[in-house]
Parts: structure tokens; sequence; C-alpha cells
């Protein structure tokens, strides 16, 4: 079940486990706070773009009540590491992870067809090529915010949902590349580190063909003062 | 200087008084926290793109180092009653009102030549036709966001700065035509009327041909638990 320097580490949701390498890419605070912002129904189906560890895909398989969740990885050995992970959750007949390029996922899995689509992309435009693993999850190597946007926009039914974590100094390449894909931003979500802080990240909802009114929300903040969990995200932490 | 129904309000800020109309439009909150954030060197020409009263027109000449300011207003009456008012204040030399359509002002001041714009513009889509002065502020009868959008960058020279405050709901219509006339998003500041209220209204800054990266601020929260007005507000009021 483990290659090389690979570990598993507790979810702290029902038990859910995942397995992550050292010098890897790992998957970030802003995966689990994405997780919970995602809805999917009992005979929906719910895509995840770069899922990397596969932690949104197999948080929502377990957070929302998704048929059938489908997590898209590009590289050979996150998604190999991803099965696994689903593997050892027991949720092969609910969680499909592929191995493939998400400018193309309109060609394996049905246009137009899909309920819902997550994704925690690449955050920062690319600055130099590079190969690695982790330069590949951080930065616009083999995709662009654009190209994500894309081919969400190809996969999603009208009326359907898209739900992203992004940075918030993006937030206005974020609205118009939403915009120009036909994907309305619907409900937006700042995430503020503490009360003190700057909001740097954001999540945004839309819906593919929706009309012009967006929520603002007040911004979640994730830790108190004493450095400990704030309350809201002591909830998305299953910790009270 | 009083027409019928007309009275003298405080503006609470170093002397200044405004005239209003009963049953007329009256500026609201917004032009206050508006014209807080405005910003306008010794050297620098200020243009506030629907000035209604002038409120904002008349702050931004004490609050800033503008050199100029001027005030478009469709309206006769406001129009006029804006006059009145900078007279009032002594601030002829300063603050100039002009009576036309936001529209055209790239004609009756030099396009490409303007340091900043500001503008507190009608909130409402459209819903029914209607002459009456308060529909005309409150809603894009004569003019609609995307107009008020294309005014200002032909008014702004390369690097001039953008001040607008709206309405949160529209924040994906802001942003998108922001970006289609060429003026960047560059701070978006929300404004909460109490912590445990949603966040209703935005001020944004941007920037005519800058690069994409926008701050993202904390909301700015209005009124405390107690109904009083909070820190940062009682800062803009001038009361702390």
């Amino acid at each position: 079940m483990l290659a090389d320097n690979e570990k598993i580490e507790d979810l702290m949701y029902k038990g859910l486990k995942i397995i992550q390498r050292k010098g890897g890419y790992c998957f970030t605070q802003d995966s689990i706070l994405l997780s919970h912002f995602v809805k999917a129904g009992a005979k929906e189906t719910l895509v995840d773009l770069g899922t990397g560890s596969g932690v949104i895909a197999i948080l929502a398989a377990k957070k929302t009540q998704g048929k059938q969740v489908i997590g898209i990885e590009l590289q050979e050995r996150l998604a190999d590491m991803a099965s696994r992970s689903v593997a050892l959750n027991g949720l092969g007949a609910q969680v499909k992870i592929i191995k493939g390029d998400i400018r193309q996922a309109h060609t394996f899995l049905s246009e137009g067809s899909i309920d819902a689509v997550c994704t925690n992309p690449p955050y920062m435009p690319k600055k130099r090529d590079s190969q690695s693993e982790i330069d590949i999850c951080k930065n616009e190597i083999t995709i662009t915010l654009q190209e994500v946007l894309q081919s969400a926009s190809k996969l999603l039914r009208y009326g359907g949902r898209f739900y992203m974590v992004h940075r918030a100094d993006r937030l206005a390449d974020i609205i118009a590349f939403m915009r120009a894909e036909g994907i309305e931003p619907k409900r937006l979500i700042p995430i503020q580190p503490t009360a003190q802080k700057g909001i740097d990240t954001v999540i945004i909802e839309g819906k593919k063909g929706g009309k012009p009114s967006l929520i603002f929300c007040p911004p979640l903040i994730v830790y108190d003062a004493s450095g400990e969990l704030a309350s809201y995200a002591r909830k998305i932490y299953n910790l009270e």
C-alpha cells in the first residue's frame, strides 16, 4: 500500500485517512476549507480538477451525498497515490481517480453533463519552466487559471455548480475568467488567517449560466488570537 | 441661498456644510465612506461622476490635497444645489460643479488627462421608466454601470485612479466591466453594517492600465453591537 517515504495521515473526519509523501506535494488547509463548501446531491457527479493527493475528492465523498466523485490528476505519481488513498478508505465504488490532462477532461468525461466541479488549482502565474512535482502543483506550468475555467465550463451542465479556492490577490482574474466562460460568480467567501491579518484566500462558488447576483459572505477567520482554530474553522475540522 | 424645502446640514468634517432638500434625493453614508478613501495630490484633478448634492466633491476638497475637484451632475436641480453648497463652504476656487451628462464628460473635459475619478453611481438595474429625481439617482435610468466605467476610462490618464462605492451583490459586474474598460481592480474594501450582518456594500479602487494584483482588505464594520459607530467608522466621521 505504501511506497518509499510515504506515510498515512488522519484527515480528522469520520475516520478518513490519506497517503502523503515526505518531500512530495502535500495538501494544504485550503483544500480542507474548500471541501466544506462543496455540495453534491445523491444523484449527482462531482469532478475535482487537479485532485493531487485526492484530499478534496475523498473528503467530498463523505461530506456530500454525491453519487460519484471523480478526481483528475495529470501527474502519474500523485494520481497513483490518490488511487491508493481511495482504496485505503474503502471508497472505490464512489470515488474514481483518473490520470489525465484537465484540458482534455471533456473528451474522457461526458461534455456538458457534470453537476458540480471543484478545484484547488495552481495559484501562481508561471515564473520559470520547472518539471518538479511541487512546482507543477503550485504554479501555472501545465495549466493556467483560464484553462481550468474553460475545462470546468465544458464539463458542467447548464445550472451546474463550480467551487474553487484561490489567492485573494487574483480575484479580478478569477471573476473576469469565470464570466468569460459563462460561470456566474454566485458566492464569495473571503478567508482571513486571523482577525488582525489581511484576506489572503477566497473560496468562490459559481453557476453555469447563472444570473448576476453575488452573495458576499463575511470572512471566515481561521485562527483566533491565541493561535487556536477559530470557532467556524473548528466546525470545518469537525472539532465541535 | 436656500430654495423651498431646503435645509443646511453639518457634514461633521472641518466645519463643512451641505444643502439638502426634504423629499429630494439625499446623500447616504456610502458617499461619506467613499470620500475617506479617495486620494488626490496637490497637482491633481479629481472628477466625481454623478455628484448629486456634491457631497463627495466637497468632502474630497478638504480630505485630499487635490488642486481641482470637478463634480458632474445631469439633473439641473441637484447641480444647482451642489453649486450653492460649494459656495456656502467657500470652495469655489477648488471645486467646480458641471451640469452635464457623464457619458459626454470626455467632450467637455480633456480626454485621457484626469488623475482620479470617483463615483457613487446608481446602484440598481433599471426596473421601470421613471423621471423622478430619486429614481434617477438610485436606478440605472439615465446611465448604466458599464457606461459609468466607459466614461471613467475615457477621462483617466494612463495610471490614473478610480474609486467607486457600489452594492456587494454586483461585484461580478463591477470587476468584469472595470476589466473591460482597462481599469484594473487594485483594492477591495468590503463594508459590513455590523459584525453580525452580511457584506452589502463594497468600495473598489482601480488603476487605468494597472497590472493584475488585488489587495482584499478586511471588512470595514460600520456599527458595533450597541448600535454606535464602530472604531474605524468613527475615524471616517472624524469623531476620534
